[in-house]
């Protein structure tokens, strides 16, 4: 255990009196040092969503031991709820095309430790970044896609995925439509950075989409994929200004700079555990 | 002529070689100082877009003058032209409903000199800013609107703005879809604020929409009029951040400031003659 | 009491295990529905920052009650801490000189109930808004500033301020250093508006300031008073870009947008018991 | 000659009656197609600005025969003035210390192409990033430097920066203060990206010193280095929010992403000659 080892409590639960006051009271009884606390209380639904930072070593019982003791509190309370160990990396597999602004973005941010993530493999179905990703010490997958190939191709993907024992994809720019069954199977695991600010120009070439509507800014969306295209759970955008001076390739040149951030800012939030899923909506603990 | 009087030298047309020697000549040959000068070409289009302005007092000849001896450039070069007095301020009709936002900001910019127009008057279907109005010496016409009256209330509204000289109408938050012979009639002079990050969230209430989707940044849009809702071309755009944490009514009170702030924007350009239609966009020459 | 009348609940203390849980703990006790909350930690200082919005209608006790019964816990704690009711408007005294668009855009956000304030006067000291504040039915004060009577001026000031049992006093472009005295009698209640991005160009001029140096963005700041000019604890900040071709005029023009927004949100902030002192910083819990 | 080859012309001169025309004159009387041009005049200075793009299989003389010929203009019109080939690409030197960030964001741009640049070499004060460096075929020159030894290094760093017929030197994040001498003799030659937004935070620690000081927002800056630190003509700035629940070191986190967009939109101005040095402040035709 280090001194800066964390467990994340995350919950919602029907709102209702006294759910702050019986989390944070069991927390106390356990002598659990609270470093971040962050509630939202959505009024329309009346849903309560709280996430929780414990420093781990100030818990006087084990996180089994947590895990079990709270759970009568979960089901007084009606909670759907998770506790994770920081030490604990998430296993983040990236799946890449042929766009290099994403992946030597997430790479930078993983070797300098600012993404403190496991990348237990990279897919792609170009040859592109394999030198790249393996400098890194990465294992590289080339996986094709072709029309005719994509069911046996996905099933590849997915295989590899397991394999990896991944608990995160991100499509990094990966330019393909997942299968329904992969979005089914993945559900809340998959993340995509789509290069519109949605729900503007869903689908293909959105910056060929916005030079023609003359719009005056330009965004990225990054958000968990569904069965329906560019429609899942937005977790982070960001806009750039652009004006009549810009074409296309210069909205493209843009648009990379807000992508690339914006999906590291998205992944992060997602792998420290700060998305809770609400419907089609996130709450996001930043 | 005041030292500071200008003219306004607007045109677009076909793009090739000399356009601009052909006009930067003129100028010069009639010892024009020009204070700011934008060019645009068009690679798509193959068009030209250009403004200068001119200072009044360096001028040889006069503005009639100009304009006839111009003529045969703007035949050569087969240029839209138009040639503006900022002597001859813009008369701005302000159509008003009951946000008190937008109308209470183009007073304070009026009043202050910021926004040099006249305002011949504020029609409102509404009683609500009438005090307000008159208390700036404006006139103010109630032109009640209705399911069942509307054609003869947008009747009266463009007997109105003709009796008032208008060549610029705003919609400071109307609230109304203008007739499409309204549209028709004074196509590029009717400048409306939607409050939406356009393409985004057509239609009414787009804060409802935007926030029933989740979305993590919102924004107002200024744009001309055309027939088709919320489709004209665009003037300006800003967006803001919000959260999960906000209310469609916080959103409604965020995106407050967002619209008042491109109404404001979009219509100094308007009115500084500084947008060029471009088919259904913009060239915008700040 | 009203459907959305609220207590909010204030407080800061040394870090420790067991806050959360008792102040929680308590509030549950009693019945009270909380409609909003938030914690911060500060690590640095090992001091603990809360604020909790509480339905009063909810509350089993009245607020006296709970004053009292609270103290215990904040003894035991060695809070600052403090209770406040939201049907007690805040009484908002605003100080203005003779720039428009602070003044404007205030009493527009007051007019439509925006702001939930009140504002028992307005204190100049130039004539020049006399007649628009008068409008709103708000009492205006002439109070005349010359270098030979600042000191006379400004006890009138606090007369007028106190006589009007005002508790904010807002200097919404005041355009006047105050004295030592009245920063320290009023500490923690003076908000400016402050026309730059601090710490860059404290003083006059700062637009001149900003010119000269050729910065890309301006900016402007919502700050407590002190006694050192421009350097009390900043509450809200924002910029706008602006490029070589702005003349001071075009930065004083965008300026205004950005200082009347910030102040407005800043005041909001404060208004609404948002804004925690913590040393020379604030903790604002938006 | 490539169809997208550009020739670049841009100077600066007193301004008068005629400049325009005269060089619009010169350029349409050798057919020379304008893709881009850009005009400004400081009032202030009375100095005028201009910078145009032609395309190069468009003019009817070769570089050096326009050159030549374009001489008497400049002469009459006392310009300051440059034309540059597209062709010749710059010949970028980065000098980088131990942070990531900026290193792996230049070579993924530059990898893509998107930077059209020459890097001859990158240079280092540490063996960090060497690997990373020659896996793009890059050479990478380990210069040592401590306080002992800096004028040492720093003539070593000039030679290989001589020898590798740099034309541009870029600290990404070198973290040295350079010598006047190196300042001086590479004047308008180097670029820095400073992690405040400058006048704010000049020298050491700006993130700890922004923290210190509870700014809303940080930024950073990218400009020229001159001898005097941090005080060099501005080029490009930009800003990101924070509040107070971050640390110093989310300071240091999201100040990342802002300095190396910062610093790339900087570079891509310079190596494309749309920065015209002016006094110490620039012109940036973007």
């Amino acid at each position: 255990m280090t001194a800066s080892q964390k467990y994340i409590l995350t919950l919602s639960c029907p709102d209702r009196v006294g759910v702050v006051a019986a989390v944070s009271g069991f927390i106390a009884q356990h002598q659990g040092w609270i470093i971040e606390a962050q509630h939202h209380s959505d009024e329309l639904d009346q849903r309560f969503f709280m996430r929780e930072e414990i420093l781990a070593a100030s818990l006087a019982i084990s996180l089994e031991q947590f895990r079990e003791a709270f759970q009568s509190i979960a089901t007084e309370f009606q909670m759907d709820w998770e506790i994770t160990d920081s030490a604990q990396k998430k296993r983040v597999v990236i799946l890449v095309s042929k766009s290099e602004h994403c992946i030597y973005d997430l790479l930078s941010r993983w070797q300098s430790g600012e993404l403190d993530i496991d990348i237990p493999c990279v897919i792609s179905n170009h040859e592109r970044f394999r030198k790249l990703v393996e400098w890194h010490d990465i294992p590289f997958h080339y996986i094709p896609v072709t029309r005719e190939t994509k069911e046996a191709a996905y099933e590849k993907v997915m295989q590899t995925y397991d394999a990896a024992q991944g608990n995160t994809m991100v499509l990094a720019r990966y330019m393909q439509v997942l299968s329904p069954q992969m979005c089914d199977r993945y559900r809340g695991q998959i993340i995509n950075i789509h290069h519109s600010f949605l729900p503007s120009f869903v689908g293909a070439k959105p910056y060929h989409q916005a030079y023609a509507r003359g719009v005056k800014l330009i965004g990225a969306t990054c958000h968990y994929v569904t069965e329906e295209l560019d429609a899942g759970p937005i977790i982070e955008q960001d806009v750039i200004r652009i004006d009549h001076s810009d074409t296309t390739a210069d909205l493209i040149r843009y648009g990379k700079d807000i992508e690339k951030t914006v999906l590291a800012r998205g992944l992060r939030y997602h792998v420290e555990d700060r998305v809770l899923r609400h419907g089609n909506k996130t709450v996001v603990f930043r």
